[in-house]
Formats: C-alpha cells, sequence, structure tokens
C-alpha cells in the first residue's frame, strides 16, 4: 500500500532534493533495517542516507557476497508482486542458513521507500533493492537495507528488442537436487558471474545471455526469465533447474491464463527457442524485453503482444 | 618490508587500543586505497577506522560480490608471498575485465597496514585482506581497501589435523577453458558457495571440504589447495582446472624441492587422495592443515613432516 501521508522532506534523513528535481538525479530513498545486537533480531527500519557510507569493510556482503537480496518493481508508486519477492527472500536466506526474515518489518521497508520516492520523484517506474546479509565476519547479527531508486529508461529494449548470447552456465539441468551447496537458485549477492556473463554477451555484440546447462537445456538470463510462443501457449523453462522461480514470469502467466493462453513448465532447449514464433526474457526491472536474435541471428518480434505485456505489468494493482 | 618507524598511535585514524591489548581484541588496521574520481586512477591511501561505516549499499562489492581479493600471510610483521598475491590479485582483476591494480600503491597499502599492526598487537600472525570491487553502480571509479588483523588461532588444526568433505562443485575440470565467463580460477568477491560448502562439510561432521569437478577429478579446497605426498613426490591438482594457483603451495614446492622431493602438477581423482601416504589443505592463513579424515574415512597424518612445512612458512623471509 502505498503511503500517502504528506512527505517532511526534513524527515528524510539525508535526501535533501526538492521534490522536482529531474528523476534520474534524484539519489534513492534509504532505509537501513535495524537489528538488536544481542539476539539479532529485526526490529524495525530508519532511514539514512544512501550516498553516505552505511557498511564497514568487514560486512560479508562486501568481503564474501554472502547474503540474498530482490529487486521489486513500483510503477506509479504500487509496490509489485511484494509477497512473491519476499517469499522468494525467504527461501534464498533458507539456502544459505540465514535467519529468517520478519515479514513484516521488510514489507513496511519496501512500502515506506517505495513510496517516500515516488512522492520526491514522481517517477512512473521505481526499483526497490533489498539485501540481507549475514553481517560483521564473526558475528551473529546480520545487515539489511531497503533501497528505492528511479527505474533506468528501458524503452528501448522493450520496445526493439535485445539481442542474447547462449551461454553455458557450467551446471547439469539437475544440480539443484544432487548439489545444494552450490546454491544454483537462490537469489544471492554473489552475481559475479551474472555481471561477466553480460560483458562476454556484449564482446559476442549481444545485449544479453540465456543460459543454458551444461547437458544443453535453456535455463535463465542473468537477471531474467525466459519465455516462448507456441501456438496458443506461452513456456518457461521448469523451476527445478536451479533457476530463479520468476515473479515476473509468474504474473504474466496470471495475464495468459486471463488472455486465453496454456501455460507451462518444460525442459526446453536451443531448437524449442529457435521453432518458437516469439520469445522474451521478463524480470521485475526491464519488464518484458521481446528477443530479437540468438548468438546472431535475427528472429522476428511481436511488438503487440509483447507492448500488451508490458501494458499489464505496468498497470498491475498493488 | 616492514615499516619500523615509531609508530603514533594518535596517527592511526580510529584505532586507539594500547598496543600491548590483547591481540584478539584489536579491531585491525584498515588502509582504504584512493582513486582520482574523474579517472578512476589510484593515487594512494588513507588510514581509516575499521569499526566506521566505509562502503556505500551501492557498492558493487556489496550488491553484487563484483570484485577480487587476496589475502596475504603476515609472520612477525613480515607479508609473505606479496609479489605472488599482487599477480594473482592482477589476474582476478584481468579475468572481471577491472581495471589493472596499481602493484605499487597495492604494495605500499599492505606493508603499512602489516607494519602498523605488528607495532600494535605484536602478533605472530597476521593477515591482510585486500579488496578491489567495481565501485559505486554506473560509476567508473573501483573501491578498494587493504585491512590487516590478527590471525585466528591455527594450532589446532595444524596439529590434529582437519576432516574434509569431498564436495561436487558442479563444473567440469576444462571449465575454464571453454567457459571463462563462468571466472572458475579468479579470487572473486563471490564467495558466497565458497562459505556453503563449509556449511555442508560441517553438517556431514567435517571441518572442511574439497571440491571435486563434475567428472570426478580433484579440484581445491574452499579457500585453499590440496598436497599429497606419494613416495619422494609432493603432487598438486594441475593449475588448468579453474582452481586458484596457490601463493602458499608454491611457496611449499620451493621447500619441498630443498628437502629433496620431485614435485609435480598432475589430474588427481579421489583413489590418489585414499592412497597417498599423507595429504595437506595448505592456504595463507592456516598454513599447512593435515587431513586426518575424508568424507569419514580416518587416514593416518604426519605431524613431523607437517611441522616442518609450517615451521617453513613462519620463518620464511620477506
Amino acid at each position: 500500500m502505498v503511503d500517502d501521508r504528506p512527505l517532511d522532506p526534513a524527515t528524510v534523513v539525508g535526501v535533501s532534493q526538492p521534490t522536482d528535481r529531474p528523476a534520474e538525479g534524484h539519489p534513492g530513498i534509504l532505509a537501513v533495517v535495524e537489528f538488536d545486537p544481542t539476539t539479532g533480531t529485526a526490529t524495525g527500519h530508519r532511514l539514512a542516507d544512501p550516498r553516505a557510507p552505511q557498511l564497514t569493510v568487514t560486512d560479508l556482503a562486501a568481503t564474501r557476497g554472502d547474503g540474498v537480496f530482490e529487486s521489486i518493481s513500483v510503477t506509479n508508486g504500487r509496490t509489485q508482486a511484494l509477497e512473491a519477492h519476499l517469499l522468494r527472500f525467504a527461501h534464498s536466506a533458507a539456502m544459505l542458513d540465514l535467519p529468517a526474515p520478519d515479514v513484516a518489518i521488510w514489507y513496511a521497508a519496501v512500502e515506506e521507500t517505495a513510496a517516500r520516492l515516488y512522492a520526491a520523484t514522481s517517477a512512473s517506474e521505481g526499483l526497490v533493492k533489498i539485501v540481507i546479509s549475514r553481517g560483521i565476519e564473526g558475528g551473529t547479527v546480520p545487515t539489511g537495507w531497503a533501497y528505492a531508486f528511479v527505474s533506468p529508461d528501458f524503452t528501448a529494449a522493450r520496445r526493439d528488442g535485445i539481442r542474447i548470447a547462449l551461454l553455458d552456465r557450467g551446471y547439469r539441468h539437475d544440480v539443484a537436487s544432487t548439489s545444494p551447496w552450490l546454491l544454483a537458485g537462490a537469489k544471492t549477492l554473489s552475481y559475479a558471474v551474472n555481471r561477466a556473463v553480460v560483458r562476454e554477451a556484449q564482446r559476442r555484440g549481444a545485449d544479453d545471455v540465456l543460459f543454458t546447462s551444461s547437458d544443453g537445456y535453456l535455463l535463465e538470463g542473468a537477471v531474467s526469465n525466459l519465455l516462448i510462443k507456441r501456438g496458443d501457449e506461452l513456456i518457461t523453462p521448469r523451476t527445478d533447474l536451479g533457476i530463479l522461480t520468476g515473479t515476473t514470469q509468474v504474473d504474466l502467466f496470471r495475464w495468459a491464463e486471463e488472455a486465453g493462453y496454456r501455460i507451462g513448465y518444460e525442459l526446453l532447449t536451443p531448437g524449442d527457442l529457435e521453432s518458437a514464433e516469439a520469445a522474451w526474457l521478463v524480470s521485475s526491472g526491464r519488464h518484458v524485453a521481446p528477443i530479437r536474435a540468438v548468438d546472431g541471428v535475427e528472429r522476428p518480434i511481436d511488438a503487440e503482444r509483447t507492448a500488451a505485456m508490458n501494458q499489464f505489468l505496468h498497470d498491475r494493482p498493488e
């Protein structure tokens, strides 16, 4: 729910921009989640300055990528799929043996930062990143924060599409069940590879990546899910492949069923992508980006259907 | 080289502990590497308080594990294998398309923090962790620091040995050549898996892990290298398997050759470990820890040889 109380800028610690400042210049709104130093239990949150240092160099977020995160879409001030994101946040935390996040406290931190960002910028699209780490090495108190910021402009990707490269993720399709210690399917802070693959895709003349398993199945993007259209079916890769269950993909399946599609979770191969009538990478930030080329081979995009899906995502009620 | 100038505690920003305070209570010495905000070039370092926040929540070290690190052993104030660590640091940075670290500036930061820690604590063993990240998301200026702290007490592991569990790392042994975008062999900040495997080992009643490739070869520990003794040979896994070249292992091979061993880099299997007369995990912090059990099966440790290797490491000249 949007916090629509009148906002007193002076109460927004460290964020002194006037509300009519261009959105892209806004530093964002930060809420630091507070924990009881003795028990490690979350007790609430406080606003803080995102431009000022907040983390020590001994925080395991910074030294080991030892924590988990989520990125929640905010359209016209409304947080999207927040319950689904908080569920996945808790699931990731459990995979890393982190304490279960206190849902009410995280919910409040997300809603307040989202509402304050919208009040300050009127941005039609924002994102709230929530992060919990194992805290300072050797301690027992997590570190956590929610950071709301104005979205980058994804217009071109949504309209013109993206070129992708298929890259081997190195793991078999059954890695999540055979080797859970590899954390496949957890949204961790250890995303150096997710960033390296995008640089590799760029070296290949592409914009983004679609991971494949070492035994040849399609998995997910670096921070997105795959969706393909085949006749009256919308299909996404099975969720037991060590990939993330897409919060945006799940919402789109709701749209798809209302629009008369059959939906499905399958083991997909590069051949399925090649023969699909349309294909997309979908995510919380960029929403629906049609795939216009795979490994340099151009393919048609479905502009009308893409626009309909993006409109649906933008107009979702809270 | 140790900086042996008389230390004025007042100049050590934020570190006010008297020098006779127990080593384990010392907060460590932090040097933040400074970069030109326009060019991103390193310009020097400044001492800072390791207990105070130094990093923003938008630093890619904290949000994506997008950076690299090294941990350098300091024995009686002498930094060990520093050139080898700085070389590996640069190699890791190159694998992540990070700017090449300025060796002279990092060298000075390591030496100063190590010397100040020794002057403040007289600790016989310390570590200096150096970290460089891609900096704040969207920017072009890295973040970097060197943090010296007193080592944990590794006496028991060195004397009594460690129990290890073999865990599949999920990648084939040739992953570094087939899929360089997976960063296998780079020492990145994305170490959530390296920590998860130790928790998994503990669940199995072990202390540490030895990774295997998905096709069955022995790789490395979570933060260590494997060494086995076979007759008059000391053998470590080949360095082209997507593992780190061990700075401690390389120093021990120097010792081994002086002591009359033949040294070798090989493709090793669990059978080779089982039949080895002795086996160790070796690393910058813990030095040489004999393996006393593999997946619950006890094996003999070579106490005398282990002690000799640890003595050699401790007494290394700078």
